[in-house]
């Protein structure tokens, strides 16, 4: 099942997505929910973001060609993580499929994307095994890790570099069913190919976070684990326009543009 | 006025304390609200925790004396930072005032309190200069920064280190009006004071925050910024009760207790 949020003659609604049309929904996927005979064309309906997460979770290092490429930069030997650990993305940054990203007036040209898989929690859970512990996702969806790598490099922590404003898009949907194995990320800066690796390539995979995380935290719906990106990108300039494509998934597409200076 | 978020016959609502009386509150304070005729005696309640922010803002270092103690432990000198820059806490950590802070089985006898001064947004801002910092700021709470050092020590972020479930005790209450030179943190271990700070000596204070995130986010009601600590604590151990009271706002109290192993 694919669950678009979007609005359609000012209701904001989650809906299922069937061909190409949306059936609106009343309830929400995280609890009581139903059809309704009301549907739309999927391209006459805008897009939402999905939902803002309770906790949103992020790896930072996940794949072996990212964290060699950002440590050639540096002039270091990489050093791969030997467990997985968390971190966090503000939900203040988040924004919805064509969204418009904003690079302030006060950024370096050292905007860089980065194409991840999002993973969405269904069920409160904590404590799980690796039997049990892809029982709590719900779907899936595509993010963009937008970063300014001058501030990253100046900061203590990466509160600017990666949580300014509209710096997280998120969607453009969630798929419930997908097949991990096959997945390819596909990151395309306006329509020419730029970045892609296999999705699950990961150091460590989406059951090896939830355990070690659920050894900790709770779990809630609608939390979500952005799982990390491989690969690097070009400088982005306003202008541009990033896709990116997760097989089985879809395409979340956002155009970077200039702060505009106030009067 | 003195806000509190509180369970009564079943239901939770906001109420206003007045004596030793809560005012049940129709709606809530970032919105829409009036009073109803409906009262409770404060002590018959229980007290909720009094929001789950959005984003969830934490100071990390922002405390002259804690800064110097924790870098005499590591035998480094104390690096005062020369901007303030800010961190994350997770919102599954959150719990009430008189909640049990869970020491889990994995964890290490390193459990350190912090006393925090919280600070309440209460408008959607953006870009405020020192003038208009201030009134984004609906009221005070107080947070108990609680803390693994080992797990602190070891890993890459402070992910189970602070974020671990039960370790972010935050209330009773929040109070709209503070006078913020006159403030003093009191901490108290099973009664007996351990720590006590003038609570706005901070190396920045609220104003530069508000100033410098809004540079970059956008702050929203219900948002929360823990300002950071001062001094240090002693181990804490199951058993054991922690108050933090702050001039003007009140006491948050929690007890420590062990996890129950799984059967």
């Amino acid at each position: 099942m694919r669950w678009l949020k979007f609005t359609a003659d000012r209701t904001t609604s989650w809906g299922l997505i069937e061909g190409d049309r949306v059936i609106t929904i009343d309830g929400d996927p995280f609890g009581e929910w139903h059809r309704t005979s009301r549907t739309h064309l999927l391209g006459d309906v805008k897009i939402e973001l999905p939902l803002v997460p309770r906790t949103f979770y992020c790896v930072g290092l996940n794949y072996v060609k990212h964290l060699k490429e950002a440590a050639d930069k540096r002039g270091e030997v990489p050093e791969i993580p030997s467990r997985p650990e968390i971190g966090y993305r503000a939900q203040n940054a988040l924004i919805a499929h064509d969204e418009e990203v904003i690079i302030p007036t006060i950024a370096s040209e050292k905007i860089h994307y980065e194409g991840e898989l999002v993973v969405v929690i269904g069920k409160k859970a904590k404590h799980l095994d690796r039997q049990e512990a892809m029982s709590c996702v719900f779907g899936y969806t595509i993010g963009n890790d937008v970063s300014e790598r001058t501030w990253q490099k100046a900061d203590r922590g990466l509160w600017r570099a990666k949580n300014t404003d509209t710096f997280k898009p998120m969607g453009p949907w969630i798929e419930t069913s997908a097949d991990l194995g096959t997945m390819e990320t596909v990151v395309r800066l306006n329509g020419k190919e730029s970045n892609r690796f296999r999705t699950n390539d990961m150091i460590f995979g989406i059951t090896d976070y939830i355990v070690e995380m659920s050894r900790y935290f709770t779990l809630w719906p609608g939390d979500v684990i952005w799982m990390g990106t491989d690969g690097s990108s070009p400088d982005i300039k306003a202008g541009d326009t990033v896709e990116i494509e997760i097989t089985g998934i879809g395409t979340l597409r956002n155009k970077f543009v200039a702060e505009a200076v106030p009067a």
